[in-house]
């Protein structure tokens, strides 16, 4: 993050905590450079920033002051209540219509599933795979079969054990992505018609897993900060034969909720009581904001029972399509799912993906994405705070790249996806997110993009679509 | 091929057919080096193979004449007679062995399903990578998501037209390999439960596709040379709910079949008229010996009921895991079930692959490997002509890199197995092979290696051990 970007975010969040209040005075330019061994451009780009987003203004004269707030910031949505029990599925044309979206860049991508591809290293992977792809010993294309090339296993495993996850050798299984392992996982705990508790709302692409692979799902109640209510989910055991649970803790998709770490650990404790394995879809788990990574529930197991899974394709490198599965008991039987699904993953990308992981700098480029992230959502949440008619309620995450928006009951998501769309602007619509087509209301707009004036416009667009609908 | 294994080819090719007989003196050095316009050392070099392999013999002072043939070329198996019908799968741990064995280059792998990766121009195709890493646009992770890379599809479509095959625009779907595309087409024309009717024997991997989507299996009998029987065929669906065909035409696997243009053409109308898929496995089509390439049945579809699957991992590129689908009317259901199953194919390497096909002679390369494997198959049939005991059966395929061999009705392929591992060398049992465990005295051998003595003395050890077993 730039300098003039990390005083803008210093600054708001004080505003927001409350320590400077409506009608104070910020330091002058000179105070705050002195005071911060800041550069006057520095700070006066962050000064303008916060100027244009409505916090503060400019007294010819007397410096800049806490502009009084239109508003409280917005409320947060409450916890969900899906309706009814286990549903079979049917997944919409209409999905796969947002998709479709995505790849024109033409379209404001609010509704896409990616981040901006420029955020990624590419040019600098290209090189590692360059490199990669001139060397590879071509025995490699037998050795490297799941569960993978051995080098990308150790490095993958040491990143585990640097940040507390004791994986076991032989544990972790590469895939074509996250999304084969959650189907690899799917299949490895389940049967045809067996149940599979997720949260409510989660990502439609779990929800379309669980439907190809004739299972049923139940959905559980999930605070939008807090993530997927206990005390449903343990009700949910008790009353229905649950053979699995698909669970995002960290930055969950759509919602963005982060569980607590008293959640987790009660979590895994009520699933190994129940013998159920828990599936742990923990993609954005590095893009969390601030100093302190969270935790994956697969730290605290010791049963076996928790599969935990990742990929590069959120965290660095879009499109090469290598994500994993920590499997625990389950490891053997992924490897041969593994193998009697897709074969193996492109030899020559996990070669290169290994030796950056070894050369590369991945932290540095995880440090920077993350503050690049963050600030995107400040100007997001800003947009929507700013546009947005009253009644809108919002979770401001804290990781990933997405947001969750209750506009008023009224407004009818899936109206405003189509004249969203007609003014080259996607959403992701709430239903989407629902086996039973709920959450008409909300909608989930992406962050991961690099904020303009466009996005800016386009947001005041949205915010009109939505008072006209609300 | 070079030019002495080309002589050799033709030479014993003519004592086959009986043009050269027992005895009869093969033409001087001099003499072939004239009408055939070569060098002296490469007419030795051939005189000298054929001599080491038994053929023929040098007389001193008189010159090279026919051996008399210990015994006569050895018989084909028979049409195969798979017992019993519908039958639930359940396939052992024993495939995951032979698979895990492959990866270790000291075992002698005539039991990999892979060909040499020292086969395939990986340093060129690496050049290729190389370059497509480096000048990817980012924006190609978006727009190069399902059904894939623009180029590539075109390149792949312009050789389906240029073999006659006439693809539609749209119709081709990129998958991670021809085992993803396989199991996508399966789902897109079967529900849990249906009938599938294979080839017997057939891929073990095709079988596993099939128990994993929870699918039942009927196999037809086969002929080793001719492949599929039609009338068998014709019969299953007079009398069982086939809901799918998956079959390979073109140098069956394990068999290495090659079906007559006529079986193709009555298989497609009788298909029609019983409105069944025709799922056609048609990886092996490239590696066709001789001059001819043989016709895909997708090419006689008029009713877009034939998915032709292959890919480039038999014929290019190893390890880079790109196959594809042309879908015929299934091809939207297949894009849809791709994106929910592994969502993309890796993108610098479809790109890689997309250049390659237009710059980077792919013709040249095939020409060269097809001859290689047709001169390797020689030396693999000599090889078991030589050291198998009396009652063997061999059908000699017409293309691909497996040949199968049915053993006196003694000799056990399971306790072979064992045995030959112990010795360092891998075989395919023929059980693996069939649902019900049948062909327990048949063998699939894999000749995709260059020939060496240590392979001759390898067949010897596994000719002594049959032996034994008869």
């Amino acid at each position: 993050m730039n300098l003039y970007d990390r005083l803008t975010l210093d600054i708001e969040q004080r505003i927001r905590d409350g320590v400077l209040r409506v009608g104070e005075r910020l330091p002058s330019v000179r105070q705050a450079c002195r005071s911060q061994h800041l550069s006057p451009s520095t700070v006066l780009k962050a000064y303008y920033q916060l100027e244009s987003r409505g916090l503060i203004e400019a007294r010819p004269k007397s410096g800049y002051f806490v502009r009084p707030r239109l508003r409280q910031p917005l409320p947060e949505p409450q916890l969900t209540h899906p309706v009814g029990h286990a549903t079979e599925l049917n997944v919409s044309d209409f999905i796969f219509e947002i998709l479709e979206s995505v790849k024109d860049p033409a379209i404001i991508p609010f509704g896409s599933s990616f981040a901006s591809p420029h955020l990624y290293p590419l040019a600098k992977l290209g090189r590692y795979l360059a490199a990669a792809a001139r060397h590879m010993d071509p025995l490699s294309t037998l050795t490297d079969l799941p569960p993978g090339n051995e080098e990308l296993l150790r490095q993958i495993t040491l990143r585990y054990l640097t940040s507390g996850v004791p994986v076991q050798p032989g544990e972790i299984v590469i895939t074509s992505g996250a999304m084969e392992a959650l189907n690899l996982c799917l299949q490895a705990v389940t049967r045809p018609g067996d149940l599979v508790a997720v949260e409510s709302p989660t990502f439609y692409a779990g929800l379309q897993a669980i439907e190809r692979l004739g299972l049923r799902v139940i959905e559980i109640p999930t605070h939008p900060r807090e993530g997927v209510s206990l005390a449903a989910l343990t009700d949910a055991l008790r009353h229905h034969p649950v053979k699995a649970c698909l669970l995002m803790l960290n930055f969950q998709n759509p919602l963005g909720a982060l569980a607590p770490d008293d959640t987790r650990r009660a979590l895994v404790e009520l699933l190994r009581r129940h013998e159920v394995p828990l599936i742990e879809d923990d993609t954005y788990a590095e893009l969390y904001f601030g100093k302190q990574a969270p935790l994956a529930a697969k730290s605290l197991d010791t049963s076996g029972l928790v599969l935990h899974v990742s990929s590069f394709s959120k965290s660095l490198a879009p499109g090469y399509r290598v994500g994993w599965v920590a499997a625990g008991r389950f490891a053997q039987k992924i490897q041969r799912l593994k193998i009697s699904t897709s074969l193996a993953t492109t030899i020559p990308v996990q070669i290169a993906l290994a030796d950056f992981l070894r050369h590369g700098a991945f932290d540095t480029h995880l440090r920077r994405l993350r503050s690049t992230l963050e600030v995107q959502e400040t100007k997001m949440a800003a947009a929507i705070e700013r546009h947005f008619p009253a009644g809108t309620r919002l979770a401001r995450p804290r990781g990933g790249y997405f947001v969750w928006v209750e506009l008023p009951p009224q407004a009818d998501s899936l109206a405003l996806h189509r004249m969203a769309q007609e003014h080259g602007i996607s959403i992701a619509p709430g239903p989407i997110f629902s086996a039973k087509r709920e959450y008409r209301n909300c909608i989930r707009l992406n962050f991961g993009h690099p904020w303009s004036d466009e996005y800016e416009n386009a947001m005041a667009t949205l915010g009109g679509m939505i008072t006209g609908l609300a």
